[in-house]
């Protein structure tokens, strides 16, 4: 495949308040796939080959939730009100159904506006994700993620300890990916954004006194959970147990990965998520 | 797809004394794909859109190792043999190196045949199957094995709750795999067969003391593993267990399906399989 490049410029659009910032590509017809980033991401830190291989078969959207990047106001401090924002501007954009697709904090997000607005969505991709309620990382991870984004080596050196298993192989196929997504236009995420995902991530995280994950049986949509084999950050773990409670999941694992799967291996990946979504 | 028929007509090759029944289809050039039939199966038993969807892409070898359907001799009771006669058949048709394709049973002897003969094995498919000294399902299960092949109906019955789950959609897909699966020809297996097979199965299900599956270490191939969200005979734990101490392993878990996973989704199966193989 050849290289592809994300359109760099924005569109705006204003919804309850919020002006949303956006970029709509890909094939003109067919049911869009709409992203959703990972933590203290703007639209521009999706790989692009991964976004390429997607759009070639559809239209796909990309913007920033309340508060990030581009888009304007505060960033919430819920999972539930994230995805209620994510709704908004889906609607904004007089769209009656969407694909949606959702990396590590996005997943839960997808998750949750799936059980807000079940109509809204079609199909469902959670990358790197979990449950709410779910398996946490060693403490040591959580109290990495509050003081990310120092200087430039630290912010580098925990972005591939995140991302990345130690092995030479996967670390290789990181810092290409690295560099694919910092050739293009950055957003740097505001201190409030980071303060407001981690309130939302730790609320999120709490343990549930029955862990039975009765709500994921109000997901009837079909999903695909996608992880690499050893995600130091959202324990791999979570993925098993979405695809066991969910009613209609698909689980693909990827090998010598972890959280960045989908950026080790962005062809694959996309091939993948191409396969799930024509066979509905 | 348009339905596929697989050849009828066995070719036989002789190799230290076994004369093996096999089939060679599909595609003219690149490498082969051998596969290991489940317990008690011969080559009539795979599910043919499956196989077309495969033979488009590549060249296809099903085969009968040694005392199963139309091959000679005695089928030997542990799969470390079984492995060793699938590497003569291999080497008899004069294959340097193939890819191979196990589900069940035959998962287990794909698993040995690399460690026997790493160098004749280029990729590795693990379908609905276990590493020795997994986790076993409800002694009822095996129970129920034993038995397995008394009247018509029983072993309808039998292979229905063995290979799909209870929900409506599972079992009907389930019927349709096997309504294509049973308008080929058929070969019974003899009691020979499956008193072997299951005296193999027993000894690879023991305990091992340590349950570090360290050999697995010793399979550095590509290998896919797969099987559907609730295996009742070969739990879908033991293909967690493979994705997580193979090397180099990608693991793909079906929604609503079980041990049949791959006769239940056949074509996206296949091009799962496809998928993997082409990016290697």
């Amino acid at each position: 495949m050849s290289p592809f490049t994300i359109p760099t410029e924005s569109s705006y659009i204003e919804a309850k308040g919020i002006r949303f910032a956006y970029r709509k590509f890909g094939q003109e017809t067919g049911i869009p796939l709409v992203f959703f980033i990972h933590f203290r991401g703007t639209m521009e830190n999706w790989d692009p080959n991964m976004i390429g291989a997607l759009a070639e078969s559809r239209p796909i959207i990309l913007f920033d939730n309340t508060g990030v990047g581009e888009t304007s106001e505060k960033t919430p401090s819920t999972i539930a009100e994230m995805a209620k924002d994510g709704a908004t501007f889906i609607k904004a954009l007089d769209l009656k159904q969407v694909d949606v697709l959702g990396f590590s904090i996005g997943g839960m997000v997808v998750q949750e506006l799936a059980l807000q607005d079940p109509d809204l969505v079609r199909c469902i991709i959670i990358a790197g994700s979990a449950p709410e309620a779910g398996v946490n990382p060693d403490p040591v991870i959580f109290e990495r993620m509050k003081r990310h984004g120092g200087n430039v080596n630290d912010a580098l050196d925990d972005f591939m300890f995140f991302f990345y298993r130690s092995t030479e192989t996967s670390k290789a196929a990181g810092m290409e990916s690295l560099q694919r997504i910092l050739n293009q236009k950055q957003f740097e995420s505001s201190d409030q954004v980071q303060a407001a995902q981690l309130k939302a991530l730790a609320k999120w995280a709490q343990p549930n006194t029955d862990h039975n994950y009765d709500w994921l049986q109000n997901i009837p949509h079909p999903v695909l959970v996608t992880n690499g084999i050893e995600d130091v950050m959202v324990p791999t773990k979570n993925s098993y147990i979405l695809a066991e409670h969910l009613p209609n999941a698909q689980l693909i694992i990827y090998p010598d990965s972890g959280h960045g799967h989908l950026f080790q291996y962005p062809e694959l990946f996309a091939q993948h998520v191409n396969l799930f979504l024509d066979s509905k």
